[in-house]
């Protein structure tokens, strides 16, 4: 009856189009009443906001039963295997399994395994689906399309799923797609830019976060020094162009990658991406669960 | 639409009577349907059993979809900041946020940034609305009005975010208001008074814990030296008026600041508070989300 | 208006069989709307998965509504009793209250205090009676009744509340009962009996987990000496009855009391009890709301 979600890659243009269809129609007007008495189960296996708490408001504003789980007080605590936990919530009936997991592909041992429609909300440094999405629909209410523009994703590129899963929906879109930030993060396949030359050129400018929890060892870096050369700061913000816009997957750390002041100057949208996200997240669930 | 609720002293006596009142109208019929379909985000940064479960359960009778937040499982982890955390949830556009956070104040930094309606649900040491409003109720209930009655607090009282709502809002009302307790928590303005004396003399008898969370040190004191001094007892109970009640707004440390015996005797309203609590936060949620 | 649940001793075998009966009715017909807008609180504290989330899952399958409970950001962290938690939520006035707890016995304290009706979710090592009913109702779905069947319960008895409330109810219901498993582990009144005896003799083979959480000190074996010794794989699985099947209430410990391969094997039914849980906690939660 239902269906995976899992990255972005196995779905075409139109389908990644139809989505964010979806969720513009769910953005102006959220309540949808067609799944009243399904249950979803939101399981995440590292911490999350925005993506654990935006699926929550997403699943209530469908009117369906959100069960939170708490790993810490889980069977988890008692040796049990992720793989057992999933068929365990497999085996309750639930009509949708949403997953976070820090295990990159985490979903390959399932398949075939798990009947529940499963939505990945981020597997390790693999994908990202529905922040990609969100990122999309964020970038199409502002320029109207995706052909010809450019954008420059700067940070922790290496650690970044949201990047991983961007870069290639981003180019069958027609973009014109770069990565920027210190050595140790970047990836040469990823078409890697100097921050001020994308600055200068791009229309879209997505900030990164510092994966700490990610690396084996912090960046050896102070604060004030990475933002100079790697975060945007009253003075090389002046380099964008007139209309770009300054995005990031949050959560942030002001005054490291972007200072406190431009985090809700005019040319952000980053409240807005949360906004959509839950727009995003409504339209994920309804893929989801309406297979045909 | 909504409106904040951040403390009592911005609220009118008539204000107040009328969120009693509109209690009183819930304890007689909790099941309301008027608010079905919102989203209550119940956002509390310590620990609460009260007033965090007496929220959702008081949503949970209006009919409102409750979320939990739990601060460990969420992107506090990765630093972001408590600003952003509640940016997010208000992007989210769900329709109320109910907030407890240890710093003083706190929806200071938040007004005019967030359009989601609040409801302090307890700042550091600063107010607590709902938990004030819950023991006006349980004295009206008791005594018909408030005028001419005299009530005294008694233990920790420089860390009691209680007690500050309490004073102001009971000396409004009316009431002769008194504190007492050991020595180290003693804050001069607020009426001290020896507890003997106090207990021949009030009609409400409001014990407080000891708050160690917020201490620097420990109390020096064993726990029956604190009882005897400073705390309830066989003894000491006697000299309290014939129709005098006992409150505490709990957690109880049973036999320090009140022994075992005591805190379900016929003097005691102490579980009656937290059955009020239910209705006063409705009341409370009503008051947020109806604002004309 | 209701009533507890604390353990099957106090059931009849006509009330047994009719809990059954009616789960097989909701299990041909999950969605049950008798009891929207009643609210239950599921207080756990030790961790679970299949029993918490399993109870969620059969409340919202009823349309109840479920409060989740962590006792870690809750007034426990301020040294707050069990019974003060305890009467808290009863004072709420949610209609039913499901609690696991590590002390056996802990609902005695409860005893005339608590109006709320109480569903037993598991207390120390004494009883689990939702675990024992899927047990029945699966075993019942195989064999049609219990009258001479054979079962055995191998591994940690000693320390399974599930082991005490089959043994029981087991017994009672026209079933052999044995137990098998490690010497430090054995409980001479439950009928003890050698690996291999019982694996050739019975219908119905229990594996168990070792519960290192409730040993003072971890049993000194190997995985695989003690896979060999006391726990399913290939050679032995092969002494088993033609019809006979594997149950285990989870978690598992792959490779430990069974070997990984047969988890999931023809005989083994051990995702079915999953999938049964929530069918017989929704005959528990109507037995617990619905007494006359």
């Amino acid at each position: 009856m239902g269906r995976n979600l899992f990255n972005l890659k196995e779905l075409s243009i139109t389908e990644i189009e139809a989505i964010l269809d979806q969720a513009t129609v769910f953005l102006n007007a959220k309540n949808h009443k067609k799944f009243a008495g399904k249950i979803a189960c939101n399981l995440f296996f590292e911490p999350s906001t925005r993506t654990q708490y935006g699926f929550q408001v997403a699943e209530m504003n469908l009117d369906i039963k959100a069960i939170g789980f708490n790993p810490e007080a889980s069977s988890l605590k008692k040796e049990e295997s992720f793989y057992d936990t999933i068929k365990t919530f497999d085996a309750f009936g639930a009509d949708l399994l949403v997953i976070r997991h820090p295990s990159n592909g985490y979903y390959e041992q399932l398949a075939g395994k798990i009947e529940t429609p499963i939505i990945n909300a981020g597997d390790g440094t693999g994908d990202h689906p529905t922040q990609s999405l969100l990122d999309l629909l964020t970038i199409r209410q502002e320029f109207g399309s995706f052909n010809g523009l450019s954008v420059v994703m700067v940070g922790d590129i290496a650690h970044s799923r949201v990047v991983h899963t961007n870069f290639e929906a981003m180019k069958r879109l027609g973009m014109q797609v770069y990565t920027s930030g210190p050595e140790e993060c970047r990836q040469n396949e990823l078409n890697f830019i100097p921050l001020t030359q994308a600055l200068s050129r791009c229309d879209v400018v997505i900030m990164l976060r510092i994966q700490h929890e990610r690396h084996g060892k912090r960046l050896c870096m102070a604060t004030d020094e990475y933002n100079s050369k790697y975060g945007l700061n009253h003075e090389n913000v002046s380099l964008m162009k007139p209309n770009a816009i300054i995005m990031h997957p949050a959560p942030i750390n002001r005054n490291v990658e972007i200072i406190d002041e431009l985090v809700e100057c005019g040319r952000s949208r980053i409240f807005k991406q949360v906004k959509n996200g839950v727009f995003i997240r409504m339209a994920a669930v309804k893929y989801a669960l309406e297979a045909d």
